[in-house]
């Protein structure tokens, strides 16, 4: 494998000595680049677009081609596993993912098995081997999952949501049922991210969107104990390099003690924590990802600028964080700013490093 | 004015000792009775409830005969202030309230001005009379208000939502045009909460349904500054009789210190918070209100009573706590399971309260 040109990403996930903090933008490879969307367009759908490899690979790179970023993320989708399963993933115009047929019963759910991502999901494991060979060694590449919380909520509910009714009932009412759904989700997401591992992942993310919609006790026995038990099972290096994690529960930043004991080497922060509360928390157990509004990315260069600023001081000095957004880019964002904001951490970062 | 047959939930607010913890219910008139979606069917709309004292006074009533309840809350909405100033409140079915008018220009901000209650808002004033004298001293009544915030939040998207990239962007690009929307309504918001408490509430709530969406810096300057503003606006005591402020940041569970120092009596916690911890943060300085996950009332009586345990015991001993849940209950809510939790509350506290 090619000796990585710029590994500053990978080391602050270490927490490493880095010359500057690196900076990659969730969802950076979307729809608010025309690029992008010219692609989408010829290939008829999002989902099209992730089960074909070498499509995959070409807007994965987009971004890089436009950006200074530091790291690329596989593109691809956090359901694919629950679409494996038979679910049926599909994406309505103008909302989010649905499944055409969520566990309504128990003999569906008693009938669930791990899927094995070699077989159901060569598809991802071909795009991470294609993005690999067209990054040829420039920037590290991240291959990520949805959470087995954040999969259940989407298989119960049958699409995303704010309340969870289904989920919460059975969560509350029938836990055994519910855990059953979590054993057979966290066992497929282990063996996902460890075929992208395989193919050439130099990190790995797991995405639990939905955490935060959970009181404390609730999250610690459906969602946190599951991000331990993945984080334990995942393999740890690959021809002598560390292969990082990253944990980022959105709305969890009250739990960010218990998330720092899952075995993540980074916690992806959202933009409603203050970085700096968040590092006293944690200490140095784990590297920090995040915090930008997404919001911001919506205005101008100038407060761009600014706002980069502000989450830089927040987290002060040192190794150990991850420029990125709170949550995903929106489509709505002019590329003059992720323009400005990649380049403002940079340049501004520098003084927050001391000479390595 | 008739002296209170229980005043155990007034007592609770400011940290006096009672026998038992009180609770009463976010929602507690709505769609989940039977009797309440037959007056609404009646008026035609939810809006013509809230706009006529008789019909407010009766929905507000009605849980009242059903659970046995230690307050009574005012029905009306969050969102009266904008439409007194002329945005066209009004409900789409089966979605949340929207704005016909909403702001969209800089001279339709300009032109905004503080509304007088006891003009464009009497139908309120004259509702709060009307449930004084038909509640004849059985219980407190509860005023409220959304939070500026909060109404600017749906004055300039003309709708809620969970990303709010109108508001944001104004906020980050023209923080002097969002400030003098936050000033018209602080304002408003003072008179209109005064205007209630003179008519016989003898509570009130502000509502901050959406702070939780902003960073931690933003939360200060565009959400929580205002709530002290109008802390400091509120008359405090009526015929000697202290009037509590309780405030309620859904997703503030991040910044109860500062929420601590708005000059409110209690803060509303919702379910993501543990309020051991709350109370760790907040000390002595405010009682806390909360937070059930409203979703256990989906389930059964038993699971209701383990969970009505698990939040008493969360709280522990000792006066300052008014259970509720952690936001309105779920319109799909079995009564009787409203009413478990009622009886489960004030049988399993009194351990947790010592003789007085």
């Amino acid at each position: 494998m090619a000796q990585l040109q710029n590994d500053v990403f990978l080391r602050a996930l270490l927490r490493k000595p880095t010359p500057y903090t690196p900076v990659w933008i969730m969802r950076q490879a979307g729809r608010y680049l025309p690029e992008y969307n010219k692609i989408r367009s010829q290939a008829g759908s999002f989902l099209n677009l992730c089960k074909n490899p070498e499509l995959a690979t070409e807007v994965t790179m987009q971004p890089l081609d436009r950006f200074n970023l530091d790291a690329a993320i596989l593109f691809s989708d956090i359901l694919t596993i629950p679409d494996a399963m038979g679910l049926g993933l599909y994406f309505a115009d103008g909302e989010g993912p649905k499944f055409e047929r969520p566990l309504r019963d128990e003999k569906q759910i008693e009938s669930l098995s791990a899927i094995d991502p070699n077989d159901q999901l060569a598809y991802v494991t071909d795009a991470v081997r294609s993005i690999k060979k067209a990054l040829g060694g420039r920037l590290p590449l991240i291959g990520f999952s949805g959470s087995p919380f954040t999969l259940a909520c989407y298989m119960i509910e049958g699409k995303g949501g704010t309340e969870f009714h289904r989920v919460k009932k059975m969560a509350y009412q029938r836990p055994d049922l519910f855990q059953k759904i979590l054993e057979v989700t966290s066992a497929s997401v282990i063996a996902y991210l460890n075929a992208q591992i395989q193919a050439g992942a130099d990190a790995v993310m797991i995405f639990d969107t939905w955490g935060g919609s959970l009181t404390p006790r609730a999250f610690k026995t459906f969602s946190c104990d599951n991000l331990k038990q993945i984080c334990h099972g995942l393999i740890r290096e690959v021809d002598g390099e560390v292969i990082p994690r990253v944990v980022f529960t959105k709305g969890g930043g009250q739990w960010l003690e218990a998330l720092a004991g899952t075995g993540a080497d980074a916690l992806g922060i959202d933009w409603s924590t203050d970085l700096g509360s968040a590092r006293a928390k944690v200490g140095d157990r784990v590297a920090l990802q995040g915090n930008m509004d997404p919001a911001v990315l919506l205005t101008n260069p100038d407060v761009v600028k600014k706002e980069v600023g502000n989450v830089l001081s927040d987290f002060g000095s040192g190794s150990g964080h991850v420029f990125n957004l709170g949550h995903g880019v929106s489509q709505f964002t002019p590329p003059e700013n992720v323009l400005e904001l990649v380049e403002a951490v940079h340049e501004q970062s520098r003084s927050y490093h001391p000479a390595v």
